[in-house]
């Protein structure tokens, strides 16, 4: 997967991962099985969301045969730290990211008054916080399911 | 359920449903399990982001012991078709639909990418689409789990 | 059809002539046909976008039981122009009207290189324009078709 | 066609294929003909705003003469997804494309419920979508047609 | 001429000029030619950007059959100044004010440069300026003249 | 004349065209009496907005002494389209052009109420369009007198 | 304290708090240490950004001598839920808050870094949060010092 | 620390800076120590929002081995001075960063409203300021503690 | 002086200010002095932007003959804190105010840079901060002088 | 002085006449001095907001040391125009300049109540208009005193 007009813009470490990803025809499910992590989590790493462990980055570079120089730049022995979604346009103009967004424009009060009703006065945490995406086929057609899963944060009363 | 600043900004018909959930002390899980809907479903109905059919209506008069001329305004019977997340600010400055919002800024990406790989070139729909919020509670504390699932649409080649 | 966050930003004229219709259970197809308009300029009349000649006038307050008074307000007679668009939010959080500005978005510049090529360097006029909507139903399912059709106007080389 | 600023702007891939194009004073109907595709597609494709299949790619490559390398960013053979209207901006400057931004203004609201009346609580999609572009000349002058043809898909109730 | 959506956002004495216009059923050229002064001064200033003077006031109440009290708040008996297009959106929506904007847009750099060429380094005053818009009409159509003309202020050199 | 800034921003070949012009000490009026074209017009196309013609780059190439390969990217045998302001900022920083745009603010509703009055419903068209720039000098100083003079294009009733 | 352009744009129980308040002439930390709760957490939830539980609702009834009834819409015995930040003003025109946001504007990348390099990857919860305001005299005057205090939360790795 | 998006927007001295303490392995507050400044100055000094002394920059060459010709851009002797957060976007997509933004949504009012209280009239200074950050451990987890202190300005009445 | 558009969003109190001003015909010049204050500092206050002490409000409701009631809601006896400039439009749409901000706009770094180098790096304070408008003919013409006078507040170096 | 992000936006020649003021050490009070200008005339000069006259240019290359080759591009012998302001960040990040800004937020309606009240209605010309920055201590300590002087320009009643 390459959409080029945005991987452009980040960081060459983060370029050389997508390329060499390309040349070993892998899919995110394949890296992220092969270095033992989650689909969505490898994929939020290769955009430069999510920051690569000593031990991720030795996977990688065998499993993508990448030189490890090349991607030492975001690896936390120089102390990486990923500036999150920093070119990340909003609202998006790529309809299956805008999508997304859509659902918190329709369901955005909705959720947060189930949250609120179900959980009491809090949030869904977005850090302590997983997501995975499965696919679903059945008579209808074919079905994306996104799971969100977050700790509920209550707010402290003091 | 009711954040005043923004309910106040709905039509009265969807405002006096609010007043008779909260009146009957319902929450949405209670309405949805009496008039046989699903509890997002029918939070975003009362938000005024789904429209209610006319036997929604009936259910919901009987259940929340409402006058129907008082939500006849949004009834099918006046072709009523709601102005879907018209006052919906972006970026939400309410800190739990901010936490969705943030979601959508980090995993954007990385959900779409993972989608092209796993379904082809598409989009997940947000129109024919459900979702769901579960609590879970384990060790590690209470969780707030939202599943969204939309039909893939497959971009058309023409 | 009434989407009552938008519809109550109106002139209360515009109002009037949508309780009217709801009254009558009229469709802008109905409302069209009885006064020998097309379906989309009526419709957009209706939403304070078009405006209404003496003839419309008489024809809509037979046609809808209105009193000609509570209307006067967008009459010719009262050199009534309007003041188009002036409500609607861009980008559009509406679903249905987020599509046509999708559309812009993803085809904006294909649409704008066609054009250059089939009738050299100018716009499709939106003024001098008509517009209609079809239904066609196929094996596949339901289409909705919008067809667009301005003056072409080339620039003037002066 | 070459409107340099935006071009200039996409991938280099893109900009092989509009040089080419020009260099064989191509119109995208040329295109188009040629490679059995339809010339709003054709044209999305070389925006960047829609994939080549193996099957376009090679269609392309001997149409247009160009080197296979030189565009094999943009193949599926390396999972290639387009990031569509990435640089896209709105409200749009050239006239051209604005013309049809106004559209959506001002008949917004008119088209949506008109799909309202005609089909339900729903959008058309602009996924599942074709459209084209036709000219018309008649004793009035000469028209622009563009013709927008997306599924219907109503919203789930659930 | 009566916009309402724009017009109910001004001040009530404005909207007391306007029913009033309307009531006696003349044009901006036909109050202008009555108090002698140019039509769209007297547009500009029923719009609220152009104060009257006393005998514009006194003039008005005369012409229009207007109750003084009714427009004093405006009057420079109550030292009333106004607060020029407070309401004005911009981008304009509105397709007649759009034009302007789209003038501004494609030509401003061309006009600024010849101002450049012919005047110096300055600009053309917006403050100490008037307008005017003419008919013509010859072979191909009818013609809309917009003549703006403002004194050249040079930058001082200090 | 020679804004940096915002040339700098323009494809290559508008770039050679201004350098040209500089090295001739060529004025837009210059240019514009060499080639047979307007003043007005002339700057647009060296800024990019306007196309020029087979003749019009002949012209120019002798005018100027320019090399016709540098600038044979915007010649319409490359089936050249201008990308009309897109760089153009709005609101416009540059004082000269802001004033331009203060005029839209100020008189925008003036000037679309007299048009609706002396034409009816409809628009002067920014494309069937000509403008001019004259000097005028008097006792009460020096006048810059832009005239805008674009077609009437009334609304098609359908 | 009492700056009545914002106070008046919340629900209008809030607005009660306020009056009641002014009316007992109390501060923020009069009224916080009647009720036993912190001085910014109760400023917050008279701003409408903090829920109210039974016990502060029955302490401030009787404390600021208010009707139980005028503030009942905000009480948890309705499920009131606060809708932070609805009508906060970004980037804030007040110069007391713009100096926070300044304050994000400047040390926003310098806290990051120091948060990432003490703490390691993650954020300090807005929610699981404390804050307080103190006064300190000192020879070079008086300094206002703010303490925020939040859990640290450390991104999830999946 | 190195967040490369941003970072690779700073002037190259400032990079420098950062590549250089990357080397040395070194933590803001171990620069901090070794220059004898707090950790928070250095950080936005490091992020190009605090000018470096002369003794600043022969303390930072020696501990972090740097050639003092590569920062001498940004030093006293030529007279350099911080252009603050030109960069920095607002609201920020970096979660982290986010927070504090979110702080001042939430609590904006409530900090400006006690303030006013114990100090009267005027504003936390973000000029006359310091800040820092610690971490604090108890049994309920981690806490970031950022501690703001400016000199209380009070307008002035004249 | 009363643009209205801009005074009927201020508290009523402030309206009241204005009437009495209007009713008195007084200039802000003759309040001030009558007050012993400065006319720019009466004329922030009345505008909502700068607190009114006991002495003021007395001096004030004697000069004005205003019901000391009518305008309680801003005295100090009830805590009252101005909410400055909430209403303002950035950029200024009025002509006058936009003058000022295209200094900014033109000026802003050649006067940062004057700063740096006279006073050192920090800020000219607004807030320990006075104004004043004079008035001065000469035989080119009438000037407006506008002075703005600001404490130098040097960032601290910790 | 030398603020880097915003200096390296700017044509080169400005950059050069910025790099030669450094090396030569001179403060623009310096250059203004030997040159025969005003201070902030010449900052604004460096800045790329003013055009320099052929004797400035002289001027400058002989106190500067500069080739003049190098700054050939922004001289009146290449028709050179200034394109103000062009990258101009607004609202301001940087704190200085951001002070002048929040002074417009704060005093504009005051200011302009003031002119109007004193001149009539018009404006103060930030064409016609000069400025200076002066130091002044006093007891109280340092300030910071910007005169902005400007031609009153009454509107035209026309």
């Amino acid at each position: 997967m390459a959409d080029l007009s945005y991987i452009s813009t980040l960081p060459s470490a983060n370029q050389i991962l997508f390329q060499a990803k390309i040349a070993k025809k892998y899919t995110f499910a394949d890296v992220a099985e092969k270095i033992g992590r989650s689909e969505t989590w490898v994929a939020a790493a290769f955009y430069g969301n999510m920051p690569l462990a000593e031990e991720d980055i030795s996977a990688l570079v065998k499993v993508l045969d990448i030189d490890p120089a090349a991607i030492e730049s975001i690896s936390p022995s120089v102390n990486f730290q990923p500036d999150r979604a920093a070119k990340m346009e909003m609202p998006p103009h790529d309809p299956t990211i805008y999508r997304l967004y859509e659902i918190v424009l329709v369901y955005g009060y909705a959720f947060k008054s189930i949250i609120a009703e179900k959980f009491g006065d809090g949030i869904m945490s977005a850090i302590c916080f997983t997501s995975k995406i499965d696919k679903e086929v059945d008579a209808e057609g074919t079905w994306v399911k996104i799971t969100l899963r977050g700790k509920f944060l209550p707010y402290i009363k003091y």
